[in-house]
């Protein structure tokens, strides 16, 4: 299944990504059944529970109902994935992966930028996976004023330690809100008055030669796939980012740094 | 040593960035006495050689001549480090990471350009040492048209399998040229009327309030510390990256992003 390989390979990320993983990674886990279910009546983010199929009886079914109660995914693996992820052996089949940082409503974020008498201005991640992009989105967010940063629930990372520790403490400040679905996002975000714009190639006009200086939502793509199609269809406009090489594409984080620094300059930076 | 560190780090890059790693990894190491002896014979370029210490006698001779003839830094690090790096187990000491490309002479990069009758466009690394920010780069770099790319021979990652992956191909088109020393480079550089641009906090001009259209090399510094105190004072001018948030610097290949699309736009893509 795509979502399961899509979470452990974000799992290995996180044990794999540095020699310090080990100890960054048992940050943001909390292992065995009381432990989880102490969390999940706390009022700190989970971003996702995994735990070990055919272990579902006893106190687990308690921790199923406040979880899916909570909107929180879980996800069921093998036990050798539990077993590999374990540091403390006694996860009894259960790990709960939680966010290093609350994620915020999205209504407050949008409500926040309005009292502060600010011309909005959202990222949507597209399904961003990598932990690396995530924290080098965040960290460009943080500095070019980013109001809130848009996440989905599924099918990409979350806020992690690594995405922590590679964001420099930007995930500190910038607010992130993570949907169910992007695309009734995009509809609520045009209630609110604000512009979509997507990145693409097939876009008609470069990124600065844009007016970047209206309400808006940036979308950017996943690593892999871009923007996908149907939230492309719904952006109000799409912008291509000009490249005279051989590569048909640019990294993420780079590409989504271009246009939040051509609407940092397009507005001015005393806003 | 400060060395030892670097290059054990960027080794531990190699082994634990990804699941494909193991694989990657054998790309571009070569292990076995014989098996360096005759890379070293060969054209192929080698970034540094790994060998035990106190394992100097025999055949280790020769290759220690050889690799010190032919400039390669040799690096000696414990038994353990070997035994963890190998995945032959036929290692017999020594460990040579061979370049996933060869690197190309700046001479040949700088005369080449105006062979063509551009305007020169380089690229200066002061220290990078991850490779996804070097394969970002690079990734960049060749959207943008840059013609090389100047490496030093130590204390930084040099080209090998992770970060062709993460440059999605571009290793292939950019030139990277690796140097000793990136002072007396830079003074080869400007004898060549190449002006060399910073960035830093406390330039005075903002990168797109720059002139950018005569002969550059553009200094990218390394993820910790930025541009070295000494090749800061060879800077023809230092740019600014505007930030109006808490964070105090970018990711090093946003940073570079930025100012080479700023280039790229001021020449026009049709160039």
């Amino acid at each position: 299944m795509d979502t399961n390989k899509n979470i452990d390979d974000n799992l290995k990320d996180n044990i794999n990504d540095d020699e310090n993983s080990k100890v960054l990674y048992s940050d943001n886990r909390v292992e065995g059944r009381n432990a989880v279910l102490e969390v999940l009546k706390s009022d700190r983010d989970v971003n996702k529970i995994l735990i070990a199929s055919g272990n579902r009886e006893g106190s687990l079914s308690k921790i199923v109902t406040l979880a899916k109660e909570k909107g929180i995914v879980i996800q069921y693996v093998e036990k050798s994935v539990i077993d590999k992820l374990s540091t403390t052996n006694s996860a009894q089949g259960i790990i709960a992966d939680v966010s290093v940082k609350n994620y915020i409503d999205l209504d407050d974020i949008v409500d926040g930028i309005y009292g502060k008498n600010e011309i909005p201005f959202l990222l949507i991640l597209d399904g961003i996976t990598d932990p690396q992009n995530l924290g080098a989105i965040l960290r460009t967010a943080e500095a070019v004023g980013v109001h809130g940063v848009i996440i989905p629930k599924r099918r990409a990372i979350g806020l992690n330690s690594i995405v922590s520790k590679v964001s420099a403490g930007a995930v500190e400040y910038v607010p992130v809100s993570k949907v169910v679905n992007i695309s009734s996002t995009i509809d609520y975000l045009k209630e609110k008055n604000i512009w979509i714009i997507g990145t693409d190639m097939d876009g008609k006009d470069k990124f600065y030669e844009t007016d970047l200086k209206c309400p808006i939502a940036l979308v950017i793509g996943s690593e892999g796939k871009g923007i996908s199609r149907l939230v492309k269809d719904k952006c109000d406009f799409i912008v291509n980012i000009p490249m005279i090489g051989k590569i048909s594409s640019l990294n993420a984080s780079v590409a989504g740094a271009l246009v939040m620094y051509e609407v940092l300059k397009q507005r001015g930076i005393n806003k």
